[in-house]
């Protein structure tokens, strides 16, 4: 047995999210189906973070345990065939699955960190060129302003403020290693590195940044509401169409070939 | 009776094409029926250029006589309403209409030239990001050659060998005013500048060069299928998904508020 890992890329605009749904319509439904198909037995994936519905993957990492024995470019190629448009595995790693030891690699329970990017499109009129793969906001931004806001949301807080209701992880308490304001044109790309996100954490941030941005609210609001603790304060939950998870970090031991951030596709490269 | 022109972005990748057909799917169908829908009576609309399924205008130049009396923000945002996501007017101008005259504005007989991006994603894996946005080549293109090969297709030519069977153009004399190919990263943008462009004579030229730019042919090729005037000889037509009708020039003396290329929204602005 070994523990195949998979970097997948996917446009989530059409999809109902990343996990299993008896629809039938989500990233991990038609990635299993493909894997079925490939293989010719089941196959139960595990991911490094699960996306909602409309979220798009750069690079979400998957596992899974197998017996097949094919080459890294077999599996890409071979398992493409049967995916969508809107979904494909960019690499494969196989890796030793040792069924002792404490330390197999894990997709989720392995990863160090997570980089989401929020890429927002702040024009007067909505441009469809950025339907379902932008937030848009008509009002002007001043990206100064939310670049004060951001310095109260590093290092290690308790995040229940940008929590949604549903929210299963063990504990709110998370360590925010960086937050990057880019602005190109009328685009705005937040990007937000932690040690891991609670549910909606990064839409409900942006959405209360922009209430920051657009003059709504003070900079220093963004001290006052991650401080009350209580979600009701926070802006509501953003758009997910401007939502990327970008990156995961694990230990290099595992020698996992990651885009370099240079590598990554389409319009982000250009960043 | 005045006549309204209108700036039109619309993302094809969901419609099929520009011209309205029985099935209603078209950018023409949808942008009509939400003029009904601002308007109160029906309304006939003329495109500068008919874009084809899967097809994308930056900046569509559409125009339709009405005694509708509205500003222009009214237009864009009363019109916008009530259409989808993937399609919106970016900007509407009044003209006169001299019932009269022959020297009224008019979206086709009126364009001077028009200028096509074509988007290609050059990468061993095909990345989902760029499904519907841009064509994709997995072998390895050499711009260099694709370069020395448009030379020849500068200035007044004969098109028929890039010319669709079904197109209904008077003449397949065209003046090519330009052409550029940038690269960035894994992307490819051709930008073609030409006095009015043959039905599928875009994707065809496309198609060609990367014969060209893969080692499948040598640049000078172009030029003996030019020659030919046989659409045979050339490529096969290539993929609409990364086709993107990008300017309709018009003389100054209509003042439309047209975007310059540095307005351009989304990754093109970035190029």
């Amino acid at each position: 047995m070994k523990r195949l890992v998979l970097g997948v890329q996917y446009d989530g605009s059409g999809w109902h999210g990343w996990q299993t749904q008896p629809s039938g319509e989500t990233i991990q439904d038609v990635l299993e189906g493909a894997l079925f198909q490939f293989c010719g037995v089941t196959v139960d994936t595990v991911c490094a973070g699960r996306t909602d519905a409309g979220v798009h993957g750069l690079e979400q990492i998957v596992h899974f345990d197998t017996n097949l024995a094919r080459a890294p470019y077999s599996w890409v190629n071979g398992v493409n065939a049967f995916l969508p448009e809107t979904i494909a595995i960019q690499w494969a790693k196989e890796l030793v699955l040792d069924d002792g030891s404490q330390d197999n690699f894990h997709a989720r329970f392995s990863a160090r960190a997570r980089t989401y990017h929020y890429v927002l499109s702040n024009s007067k009129i909505r441009s469809p060129m950025w339907s379902g793969r932008a937030g848009w906001v008509f009002r002007p931004i001043d990206v100064t302003r939310m670049r004060e806001a951001v310095v109260y949301l590093l290092g290690e807080h308790d995040f229940s403020a940008f929590r949604a209701s549903g929210c299963q992880a063990k504990t709110p308490v998370k360590q925010m290693y960086d937050i990057r304001i880019r602005q190109q044109g009328e685009l705005i790309v937040f990007t937000l590195k932690a040690s891991a996100f609670l549910h909606h954490m990064v839409r409900n941030i942006v959405g209360s940044l922009i209430f920051v941005g657009t003059g709504k609210r003070e900079p220093s609001w963004i001290a006052d509401v991650l401080a009350s603790k209580d979600r009701s304060i926070a802006a509501p939950t953003f758009m997910p169409d401007g939502l990327y998870l970008a990156k995961i970090d694990y230990d290099e031991k595992w020698g996992l070939p990651q885009m370099a951030s240079s590598d990554l596709p389409g319009f982000l490269s250009l960043l």
